[in-house]
């Protein structure tokens, strides 16, 4: 290696690690775009390293690939035409296992010291991976900064810290004494070796592709897995950028390069399943559709498969304090980025006879009615409302509204178009809000995107009872539950541990029940169908690698 | 909790994880039966209680089990008759379920503290155990001792170390606090609650019972979850026992005993594969064959599995100082219970013009004829032979033995029947070796029983690669070089660690190739087609739990 990565990052590794056992707020990368963080040019010089790479060959060298012409379409309606590198699935797991051949024998010093330097260089790109993100996935601009860039680099180092927990408590040799009562001991040496896996596929999904692809790409990166990123064909770029600056680091550390490589494709080539099920293919992560992720699991048998699908989010309202509070709060979590995330709400589960506030009861209608006001307020000034919601990353969204609207359910708020007051073209709607029985059959499965259903229940027991079944059996990836009974919390909690899903308990400030903060939330809890995994744990990164042992007579 | 048992055992618990941190000689349960360490009349008592469960019915209550005879059968030739407690899997997974509401609930410090007393009182017992398991394996009464009773705890202790080690280092209670400039922090109280997956499901083998068996249970029990042992149908007597000590610490601690259930059951019921199918069958540990451990990778989807098959375990001899020693120690490894242990070398390679020696050349008629003598010099006492051979635990097993001679291949050592000086219908062989040449269709396949092959080989380099294609494609537990090289002693490691087999270098004193101990080695890597987990690390443990959160504004 020409330069030690480890030891310059050595004290950043070590805080990460002390993060994980906290549990505590900790973030490398500050999530704020200022000039402060980032410098007076960062900004600038971003979006221009952006604008060089649109209607033209994305530079990324590897031997033996052709070019594909990309789909992905900003949903803000701005030109991307970008030609990706093209490989076959085979060639792919041909290089990559070629380069695995050295990269394996590097050892965890080097794994993570390379992999805490691609992170390092991916956070001076983060304006460049943030205009990325927004015109591919649709997120608002200072979403796709921060999640796309910092708080995805967190994970990712997140991801570095937990391999390292594990890999370091392993010894690399020990003497073993055993006593043998009058006679010598018997004495042996032992050595172990941290193997890896092999070769490592992360399977990108459309909306969060750095977020959601870092934490596979850098628990496999650095147990010593070669890793072929394959991104959404919708959202290729902000994962091609990572998977350049990876190369980069990868050679300038004097690597092959191909421990990292890029497989673009097109819709129609069913690249991800061919590399997903390869012999030689070892693990796999992936985050994307509950179709997909399942078929993975069924298919995928000679790897180590780790899933984030999708899943029905309940919020239980049982009584509140503040009302409007609680519904501004709401209508923020189904507002952000229209609903585009798999943590965002969509069933809110209201008693039949209304909730107990602190300003007297308040009926179903009313408790209905503020939250549809909230929306209202929260998407009243368009400009405001724009960056908030984002826009519709996939016709597939937008069919899904119209689907929604057609069912016939009474509209509490209606989806509207907003203008974008830069990008006249953008695809932006607000959150459509419907009500519905409790027993009606189209709520117990998942509306991805801006929908969300205000469900009338007979009471609090019928809200959680609910709540848990759907869990149990659709998945979920958050439950909010608003309640000022401790009686009431303790059940809810009760039934949120039996379905495995994590709860927020009366949300009404600045933090909103699908935000999940690296190193303190456990994103996942691999407990229900919605995910096999956690970001991030143990058993996350445990299984990536393997240890051989060598002994011998000392 | 009635009593405290987690207090009780914590020094020995934290004892433990060092352990696993530091990998050095250590052992919680004193394998020698001597009167100094179990008392003058354990020995006596343990005797006493396995010949009171002969001919009965075995003491264990379940609500609304009938009664089966089993179809064991002492390879000693002592008739044991015993008839178990018998429900269907759906029963069992019923009961199971029932058990699980409040002991998922009863937290970290209540399932390790009841797992370390459990393991207490089987040490206690130990002497009662190793009757069971020498009269259902066909074990020698000191293995049987040893590694069915103190060793076999240690590994079930190793188990519970790890899991602690893993659930500790989550916090309970955390408060997350994040500054948001000159404004007030964002302020959360976050709870993190550890909950088991489920129903687990213990598959046991009919020669390790207890030490193969151990580790999955003691993991799966320690993490929260319920267990159904099912045993293999001719070994059950050990996990009967071990499964009563279970349910007796349960009920003293104030818990359903149904948290640990046995589910014997006669040969021809399909019992372990309808339980380990079972939807509600969260985790699976399965000892056995290949193709029983690759079906239930296939089709217990819906579990956890963690399998431990089978392989062709490699010798590869290049060079010795000491070629009697060397053939010894191999002479040894080939004799100990039969050649029944999964971690038995199988194949010997020997280049074709022999090896270098202290002495001068051996040839390779030599070196054959030097590990012939080694096993007729250790079977030559017949009644040394039958305590270091023990009997052959199946039919199976005989057959195969048969077969093996009937492939018409050079015969180096004859297999022989011995009389066991107490038990005279004891069914004994001697080991039988043959010769092969190393393209010999039918070298590359297990030969499970007292059967090994001196393959002659072209050279150093063709019995590297032989051992390393085999471990590859077949598996392989173990594997055993002799070199007096460092380079090919080093290219024997890097072959070893690219198969993912653990290697034993130059073994020639009282260390064996087939020995495995508990805190120091990892027994299987699952890194090749013999295992898919290793005994014991971190993987083994981390998934059998999941955390579920819940947070609230502080």
């Amino acid at each position: 290696m020409t330069q030690d990565f480890f030891e310059r990052h050595r004290a950043l590794l070590e805080d990460a690690v002390r993060a994980t056992e906290t549990r505590a707020y900790w973030s490398s990368y500050p999530e704020s775009p200022s000039p402060r963080n980032y410098g007076d040019t960062a900004n600038e010089q971003g979006r221009q390293a952006f604008d060089a790479l649109r209607e033209g060959d994305f530079p990324m060298d590897i031997a033996g690939a052709g070019r594909m012409a990309s789909h992905e379409r900003s949903p803000y309606g701005l030109a991307l035409q970008i030609r990706y590198p093209h490989l076959s699935a085979d060639a792919l797991v041909a290089a990559s296992s070629r380069a695995l051949a050295q990269w394996r024998r590097a050892g965890p010093r080097a794994w993570v010291g390379v992999s805490l330097e691609i992170l390092s260089r991916l956070n001076r790109a983060s304006f460049e991976i943030a205009h990325a993100v927004q015109h591919t996935t649709g997120q608002g601009f200072m979403m796709a900064f921060q999640a796309g860039g910092p708080h995805a680099q967190d994970r990712g180092l997140e991801a570095v810290a937990y391999a390292w927990r594990e890999m370091s408590r392993i010894p690399e040799r020990v003497l073993w004494e055993k006593p043998q009562g009058k006679q010598d001991p018997l004495r042996m040496e032992k050595r172990f070796t941290i193997v890896p896996r092999g070769v490592a596929l992360v399977i990108g999904c459309s909306t969060f592709p750095t977020w959601n692809g870092y934490p596979g790409l850098f628990a496999s990166l650095a147990t010593g897995n070669t890793v072929i990123v394959k991104p959404h064909p919708t959202a290729i770029l902000p994962l091609a950028i990572t998977v350049r600056i990876a190369r980069d680091v990868l050679q300038e550390a004097g690597f092959d390069p191909d421990v990292v490589l890029l497989a673009a494709h097109a819709p129609a080539e069913q690249t991800g399943q061919t590399l997903a099920t390869h012999p030689d293919v070892r693990i796999v992560d992936f985050t994307g559709s509950k179709t997909n992720g399942e078929w993975l699991e069924r298919h995928a048998a000679q790897a180590q498969v780790y899933t984030e699908k999708s899943g029905v989010n309940p919020v239980v309202l049982d009584s509140v304090e503040d009302l409007k509070a609680a519904a501004r709060n709401l209508a923020f979590s189904l507002a952000l980025y229209s609903g585009q995330m798999c943590t965002a709400p969509q069933n809110i589960y209201v008693p039949r006879a209304g909730i107990p506030t602190a300003q007297g009861k308040a009926s179903f209608d009313d408790v209905a009615a503020a939250i549809a006001d909230a929306l209202h307020a929260l998407t009243a000034d368009e400009a405001k409302a724009a960056e908030l919601l984002g826009a519709i990353q996939s016709e597939a969204t937008l069919a899904r509204l119209d689907a929604a609207s057609a069912l016939g359910l009474p509209v509490l708020a209606q989806s509207r178009p907003l203008a974008h007051p830069q990008f006249p073209d953008a695809r932006i709607r607000t959150p459509l809000l419907l009500r519905a029985d409790a027993d009606h059959p189209d709520i117990q499965r998942e509306w991805f995107g801006p929908i969300a259903i205000v469900v009338q229940v007979a009471s609090t027991d019928q809200a959680i009872a609910l709540a848990r079944d759907g869990a149990r059996e659709h998945g979920a990836l958050t439950w909010s539950a608003y309640t000022t009974d401790p009686d009431v919390a303790r059940r809810a909690q009760e039934a949120a541990e039996d379905a495995g899903v994590s709860l927020s308990l009366n949300l009404t400030r600045g933090v909103f029940v699908n935000q999940s903060a690296a190193f303190s939330d456990f994103h996942g809890t691999g407990a229900n169908p919605a995910a096999n995994a956690s970001l991030c744990d143990s058993a996350f990164v445990a299984n990536r690698f393997r240890v051989v042992q060598t002994r011998w007579h000392a």
